[in-house]
């Protein structure tokens, strides 16, 4: 996500620093490589670095990273910040904006939902295969001058970027599709949307969870769409066999987001009073089946 | 199952025949061999048989293949029956009894529920871990005079053997720990009933689990005594690192009695009314877990 966002930026001019781990070597050597229906694009001169140190204060930090890791952006973001830096998370689910926010100051926070296809195919190297676009919003409130401005600083280098009204809102919006489908994708046996769609039971299972994020939602204030069961449910068929992010990062061994997507909902929308037995049973199996797993070997 | 107690019955001097397959020739070359807490014991000259037809009319057929081969009963079971002949399912969960009774006649089915603890490590040779009970009862009404002189023939051969009033609320009693502990089992992702326990959502979920089918239960007018639920769960405390039946066949790629565990008592349960959030979602996962997982080459 930061290589694509990040990528996208740099071509169109944009003084971008990434901050890089496993990539570094490969990016200094042979920069960065997108693949994409949007146009393939390629920098031969990215600005790479192992440490936030060396990249120094920044007006803007996009914050890509797990959620899993936001342990570690006290240390990270310290050296990036000046007086007006703002910070915009991409990440997925609920809690880094307060996470950011409670650390760095609520005026900083800006967050943005990505709606896309990603693959980091090699070090450095990115297959970009479906959609792209971001919704972004403020944390503490409606939309400023520099949402629109950054919106627009999207549209321009390529990424098409809609503003939001409530950031939280759109969060919740995004987490009726998150919450059924990663979760039914790892608790019911490593499956993709499309064994989730055509199995009866799972198909009614998905409903009846995204039923209880849309009522979670409504219960914190946020009422969503009248016809989101049937938009989110009807997009989910043209994806085909598609593998939610969850379970890639679940059969691959990685961390998987269990707090932001599922375990962050559950407490805030049954702390408002909703019901939720469902989300509550398979967090408590998405958490079961992550902690027995065999981590494979190479990863 | 079969082994053990038929294995006691012919022990007591009984005219038993077994149906076997895989353990077929080593039985007729090397006997039978049960290591027990009840005392080890062995018995050279084995009444083994491949087809029924070998075996012919019985006065009692005692059924202990899995309901998931039920489909084979009315082929295994013709050969096997006289007039009086009486068929005692030893088989786990809801329906072989209504299987039976609508094949063969009600009358003729009677059910026993094992609380036992067995593992077959070679070909015939049965390891008896712990337990062994019985609780033998009739299908179409209370205990008859047949009902009580079997169970004191299994005393006799060394079966802890109670008669029970109902059938029916037996096996709802004994659902009510299968359907939670064997379920968490596999939907965990294959973790034993002490981690169940230690494990503060699964503990809860285990619970909630196991009052939807008490619930369930009385609304067919089988009323679960008070305290079923400590009970049950002192029990498993008791139990240590556990690995129910479910989740052993599971974990080596074989059938898992879906329908008989879950599946029908979750049909059973709704249709008279009962809402069975917890369960219905098990059943599901668990079902398409099964259809879901690797089977592995030897088994």
């Amino acid at each position: 996500v930061g290589c694509y966002y990040g990528g996208r930026l740099a071509l169109g001019g944009n003084d971008v620093h990434f901050l890089m781990r496993g990539d570094l070597d490969a990016v200094r050597k042979s920069g960065l490589r997108v693949s994409s229906p949007a146009g393939d694009f390629g920098l031969d001169d990215v600005r790479a670095h192992g440490t936030t140190a060396e990249i120094g204060p920044s007006d803007l930090v996009i914050i890509a990273l797990k959620s899993t890791s936001n342990g570690q952006l006290d240390e990270l973001l310290q050296p990036l910040l000046h007086e007006n830096t703002a910070l915009l998370t991409l990440q997925n689910g609920l809690g880094s904006d307060e996470f950011l926010a409670g650390r760095f100051g609520a005026g900083r926070v800006m967050g943005g939902l990505c709606f896309v296809c990603l693959n980091r195919i090699a070090p450095g190297v990115i297959h970009h295969l479906a959609q792209g676009e971001v919704a972004l919003g403020e944390f503490a409130g409606p939309p400023l001058e520099r949402t629109r401005a950054l919106a627009a600083e999207f549209e321009r280098c390529g990424v098409p970027c809609r503003v939001v009204e409530s950031l939280a809102a759109e969060r919740w919006k995004k987490l009726a599709w998150n919450v059924p489908f990663n979760g039914l994708s790892i608790a019911a046996g490593g499956i993709d949307t499309g064994r989730i769609l055509s199995d009866p039971d799972l198909n009614e299972l998905a409903r009846t969870l995204m039923r209880e994020v849309i009522d979670g939602a409504a219960r914190l204030g946020f009422t969503m769409p009248e016809d989101l069961e049937s938009v989110h449910m009807s997009a989910t068929e043209t994806m085909g066999a598609y593998q939610p992010s969850s379970l890639i990062d679940f059969l691959a061994g990685r961390e998987v987001e269990i707090d932001a997507i599922w375990g962050e909902p559950l407490r805030r929308a049954t702390a408002a009073g909703a019901a939720m037995p469902c989300l509550r049973m398979v967090h408590a199996l998405i958490k079961s089946q992550v902690a027995a797993r065999t981590k494979p070997q190479n990863s």
